[in-house]
């Protein structure tokens, strides 16, 4: 086989077959294609697209370029879960103790921050001593002891993955649907996951701007769910708003201890509530949606998805006393608010500024290896249609010094807008694909 | 700048500026940017296309990579000449003393054949003594002296392009029509030429295989010429059968001899009038295309055509006798003839079929440096349209071996079709695109 006539196959709008994807995706991991023919191929893939059964077929040999991790001795169906990013998003610190309280394990990989969306590894590290480095083994035995693991991507997981979007990175070829869904996917499948639930962000704050760009990357990660023989169940949901009130590391570990403890709710609850009980459900852990939403949130009643998510960061060596006492992760030294101008209504959010600001105020990182500020972030007073008064506290910002939090004031600014009439509120969730849907 | 905006902006559809395409450019030419950035890019111009602006400023950027020839010592109106390559086309070897006899100088810096089509300087190097490596210095002096230099490419022209070609070599980006003008015309402006006449093939023997893809190569070039204020004349002619009766390099030195000389004529010596009518045209060494065609015959009849041929070769360290006994040309030691099966008219050729033969015998290579044997060719008998009766010699195959011989006359059999009915005879200048042609 010679690459360039896959590649001169691909620039004509040809389909590639599963022989020549393997062929491509062994020589992009044995380093024997050199980059330039490698990020040729991707820009014809990008332009001339990838069909769903040629996106399946990537995807799985994507898979197999390196390890795959073997959950057979964590007992019944191992459910994952993977958002494309968002502001404020904090369902996973949700989900993994919920899930786990109904007794269906879960083992997540998470992922770190990186641009305006936060990273679940930098807010828990910001609980003292809490470890995110497990073993594959360690891992697995805690999964087998207390059916809940949030923890770094280990092993030699999807090198494929990692070479390609490291080229698609430096040549323009990122935001392309079946590409980014062949890269999330792999890294599910080879992580061992029977089932996956995947939370796609749509709106200012998200990758997908559009809810219809939204549907063909869901619609694209569930055909590869249907071929690969995975079950998947794609929550599009809105992020034109940040999702919860808190965004920055510590904050949002305090939003979720906050949730779980029944002192908070609202969408940050009702998104990963509707996560959950589909997790649930694929894993047999619930018999429709309804069942999964009231089994949730009956553990969230007695405390039980609480007692979980001590129980987890006990195991993974952090201080479990933060969940009945969130003054104990770190505070910044400069806390100020910004305050309305005038009477109205929150109208509208540039969400993706929103999170610009807490990466300036260095709770976040514009380049991979940055360390982050654990204390640094901003709380929003309100959401979207809330009625506002001149002289009210509109956002907490949080920092490190008054410069930086100053400036972040002064960012904010621009990024909520304050209308007279009362806006029609979004909705959280916006649409469900599953298996049945793609064809 | 950044090169992944300038990928994204392509990939887009975008324009790219000339500011973009200079920095572009420049990058590929001191090797700044990583050879994976240039060939997304070369994708991406392949599959968004780049509009006749953004083609005239890659080209001149192209021109502008390295060195320019400086041919202001040689008086008159500089006219170059270059063929997009075919079989059996000896259009150099006629053209160049034509012209040259008619006062017009012409230096033409040609090429080596690659795959099926033949290359002049491999024609020229059969002739016993005959040295096409001159320098720059040697080659104006000589054009100054006899006006008519035939010579490799010297000096460092165009090195953007040379890398360019090479990346798009490998990673399936040949064959895009501005890329193709680019390259042909940021090396026809270094060479230094004020005008220049191009030779656009088209059928199947030639890369533009349909007249549609040579209509837009040969406007894509004119275009060129006119943002680059250079008078640009394409003749579209037909490579739907080689276009003389010689396939070989001593073997087409024999024939254009024989073409000069007056002992034959045809379409070989009908394009190369054409093309020498508007060399002459855009030179002011005639008034019309008709007056052009008849200078260009007159020095023909008067042997003052042939008598220039003479002193090129001499000029070059040939032996000039070849002028007067083309049997002082190689010959190759095996000769033998493709008689016809049955009576009828020769229907069609498969011109490139007929080119790969010529490969096959030795006369050409498959990739570069290879040597090429001086002798190997073959000689057809018959034009599309002519009447054949069983038993006539329909080719003379010559190469160093029976054996491969007896394969080409095998080869051969497949690529000349016999039929019943006389069919249409094909065109041989099928059009014209001059600067008032494009907008």
């Amino acid at each position: 086989m010679e690459m360039v006539d896959l590649i001169v196959k691909k620039r004509q709008g040809g389909t590639l077959s599963a022989e020549e994807l393997q062929w491509f995706v062994r020589g992009v991991t044995d380093d024997s294609l050199p980059d330039y023919q490698v990020s040729a191929m991707l820009m014809a893939m990008f332009l001339q697209g990838l069909d769903e059964s040629e996106t399946a077929l990537l995807t799985v040999a994507m898979a197999d370029s390196g390890d795959r991790i073997d959950l057979t001795s964590v007992p019944g169906i191992k459910v994952d879960k993977h958002s494309t990013g968002g502001v404020a998003d904090t369902t996973t610190l949700l989900l993994v103790p919920m899930v786990a309280a109904c007794g269906v394990p879960v083992m997540k990989m998470s992922g770190r921050g990186l641009g305006f969306t936060g990273g679940t590894l930098d807010k828990l590290e910001s609980i003292p001593g809490f470890r995110v480095g497990l073993t594959v083994e360690e891992a697995v035995a805690q999964c087998r002891r207390i059916g809940a693991v949030i923890m770094g991507q280990t092993g030699d997981l999807c090198p494929a993955d990692r070479k390609l979007y490291a080229l698609r990175d430096v040549t323009g070829t990122v935001d392309s649907i079946p590409l980014i869904a062949a890269s999330i996917m792999s890294k599910k499948i080879a992580a061992g996951a029977d089932a996956v639930v995947l939370d796609v962000k749509c709106g200012n704050g998200a990758f997908m701007k559009t809810l219809d760009e939204a549907r063909r990357l869901s619609a694209s990660m569930v055909g590869i769910g249907k071929a690969a023989g995975r079950d998947v169940a794609a929550v599009i949901s809105s992020m034109d708003q940040p999702l919860g009130s808190h965004v920055g590391n510590a904050l949002e570990v305090a939003e979720a201890i906050d949730v779980l403890s029944g002192r908070t709710a609202g969408d940050l609850l009702e998104v990963a509530v509707t996560l959950g009980a589909h997790m649930l459900v694929l894993a047999r852990g619930a018999d429709s949606i309804a069942h999964g939403r009231q089994r949730l949130m009956d553990h969230l009643r007695d405390g039980s998805a609480l007692e979980k998510l001590r129980e987890l960061i006990a195991a993974q060596g952090g201080d479990p006393a933060v969940c009945d006492d969130t003054s104990r992760l770190p505070t910044a030294r400069v806390v100020r608010a910004l305050r309305t101008a005038r009477d109205g209504f929150i109208g509208s959010m540039d969400t993706a500024g929103i999170g610009h600001v807490f990466v300036r105020l260095g709770g976040g990182r514009l380049t991979k290896g940055q360390p982050v500020d654990p204390a640094a972030g901003l709380v929003l007073s309100g959401r979207i249609g809330d009625r506002v008064r001149a002289g009210d506290v509109l956002v907490s910002v949080h920092g490190a010094t008054e410069e930086a939090v100053g400036q972040g004031i002064r960012a904010l600014e621009t990024c909520i807008r304050i209308v007279d009439e009362k806006p029609e509120l979004p909705r959280n969730v916006l649409e469900i694909v599953m298996a049945d849907d793609v064809s």
